[in-house]
């Protein structure tokens, strides 16, 4: 998508071919930064302090981390040391460890000098399929945001309500619950989006209102506590969230305040869709509130809030008293039965096991539970 | 309720017997800073610059600004500019209207010399009726703690949400909401209180924490999003919220983001109660969500946060991108059909127009409109 006009990715290969080059992400919105990732330590520290995050380009930026790596050392220690220094970043993110595992699989057997060459090829391939999923996402979510302008006589845009950042930032182009609306938004069909702020990290204020809006797709931000209301008075033709974990029966695990707009949604009848590539389907877990543990995150998150003040320094206030505990859970689960649509690369199907096996018959074979 | 250990409330007369002596809230919850208001032009700066908040407060403020403005001239002319200024620091706050026109008519007709006694004692007086109507809320309120601790056989604390500040900071003494918790943390009812943080304005992390934190109530503060989660995990019990307005039928009008957790209490199978002065019914409405209007108010609400550096400085600071649009509607509509019952003065009751009239039997001799 566009920044500053230009068609930009969360990740790339710089001009000269060797570095890769991505956005530190923790100066959004306040500064547009370019970092060059020039070997493995920069590419683990890029992960490990948040200049990337979301799962694709977590996976994505390890892929490129191991290509520098082999760049400089195609040794069977130095593959190894790699895996394990990237593995160490951010040890629960499921991406990352399946670039890592699915790199050095295929770099190992081949011959030393072979390494980097093939390295980079394969991190080339997993940024294109990642990009080639989430505009199939696109695609079939256009679709649903396409009927709901002609549902309303193809006047006025289609208003979307979206909770924290799922868009080109998360991934390497496009995103999951957002490249819907930039397909819409490309194809002509208006759109608008309410942007979830999404407490605690803001990543909607942050991250969703600026990738939107240097993209020039109309949206407006508001507090999580808004989308209710805006729902009560008809001002949300549909939700799109992403998730980062979906269980076998579509039970939807997302960044924590998603259940609370899904019941909105459900109360006042606003279909609710999430956007997600198939292999965040977890088949081995049915019930997702009894069964997906939540990660408690540092209560600074909460008690603390980083921005820009008006002279143009970046500054963390805190908001809350000085002895106040905190506690910071950062994921809830979206039962099923509140979720309309799951919106996947294979098409959109109900939030049900039926529903998933129809777009996903292969994991028929496969043992569930 | 306590502040440092001392028996404190959001309004006194100073030990010399004329002056008014409040919390400037703006402050909270970094800095206890205590003010003395000497005359009109400070009491109507208390109101205006939110230094007071919370209509209870705001009504009993004017109050005494208008026992200070009669201290220095008891003249008719006197008193009608101190009701403009007075009435004009917020143009839309029921209770400062309520005591305005109280005051005024209850002076008028006394003599010019009896006017700064006779108002000294009726600002007491409203100070000390909201004392006796938010104590008797706590009384009905302090029975379903009670019931709630009952069902848990006595063990553990009772799990509380609320939202907002609805506590004594926001009225004379005790609060609305609150008022049930510190009856049950003064009964010997173990009590734990999840304050959400309440955005955009923050008073659960400014105000209610801290006001619970000094009286010693255990609690926690969690983002707003956190609620759905905490509520599918059996850790709240009970909710209880205040209300702004409260229809005739028993819808409720209260901070944006009310609904939200309503929606998840009725989904979860948690209690949810509204505590509330018979007063802020309004007995003109009927459906809350079509006919109460709801302000929308400076979007710098949401864009800026303002708290205090490491160093020890107040600061604001921009969390959103420079351009992106922002709405910032203040309160929402809670249907009746989501609230289990409304706590008042006059006991609890059903959120129904039955309910109501139960207790305040003399409206039915009353046109609703």
């Amino acid at each position: 998508m566009n920044v500053e006009g230009k068609p930009t990715r969360s990740i790339a290969l710089a001009d000269d071919g060797w570095a890769a080059v991505i956005i530190d992400q923790t100066r959004l919105p306040h500064e547009y930064v370019l970092r060059r990732l020039e070997n493995l330590d920069e590419a683990a520290e890029a992960i490990r302090d948040m200049w990337v995050r979301g799962a694709p380009l977590i996976g994505a930026t390890a892929a490129y981390g191991l290509a520098l790596a082999m760049r400089a050392d195609t040794s069977d220690r130095n593959l190894d040391r790699a895996a394990e220094v990237l593995l160490a970043t951010r040890p629960t993110a499921v991406n990352l460890r399946w670039a890592v595992e699915d790199m050095t699989a295929r770099l190992r057997p081949l011959a030393g000098p072979a390494r980097a060459a093939a390295a980079y090829a394969r991190a080339t391939e997993i940024c294109e399929e990642d990009v080639a999923t989430n505009r199939s996402i696109g695609d079939h979510g256009l679709d649903l945001i396409r009927k709901a302008w002609d549902a309303r006589g193809g006047e006025k845009p289609v208003n979307i309500l979206t909770h924290c950042n799922a868009g080109w930032l998360a991934t390497v182009d496009w995103g999951t619950a957002l490249a819907p609306i930039y397909r819409a938004h490309e194809d002509g069909v208006p759109v608008h989006v309410w942007v979830d702020e999404t407490r605690p990290r803001n990543q909607g204020a942050s991250l969703t209102a600026w990738e939107l809006g240097q993209h020039g797709v109309p949206h407006t931000l508001v507090v999580d506590n808004v989308g209710g209301h805006l729902m009560q008075h008809g001002l949300v033709d549909l939700c799109i969230t992403g998730t980062d974990r979906t269980t076998a029966r579509g039970d939807v695990c997302n960044k924590i305040g998603t259940y609370l707009k899904a019941l909105a949604a459900h109360d006042n009848g606003v279909p609710f869709y999430v956007g997600l590539p198939g292999p965040t389907i977890d088949w081995t877990i049915e019930d997702g509130v009894a069964e997906v543990p939540i990660e408690q995150r540092d209560g600074r998150e909460v008690s603390e809030i980083t921005g820009r003040t008006a002279a143009g320094a970046i500054e963390t206030v805190r908001v809350a008293p000085a002895d106040s505990p905190v506690a910071n859970y950062a994921f809830d689960v979206t039962p099923a039965r509140l979720v309309t649509g799951l919106i996947t690369e294979r098409g959109v199907c109900p939030a049900s096991k039926e529903g998933l096996l129809s777009l996903y018959p292969e994991r028929h074979n496969r043992p569930v539970g």
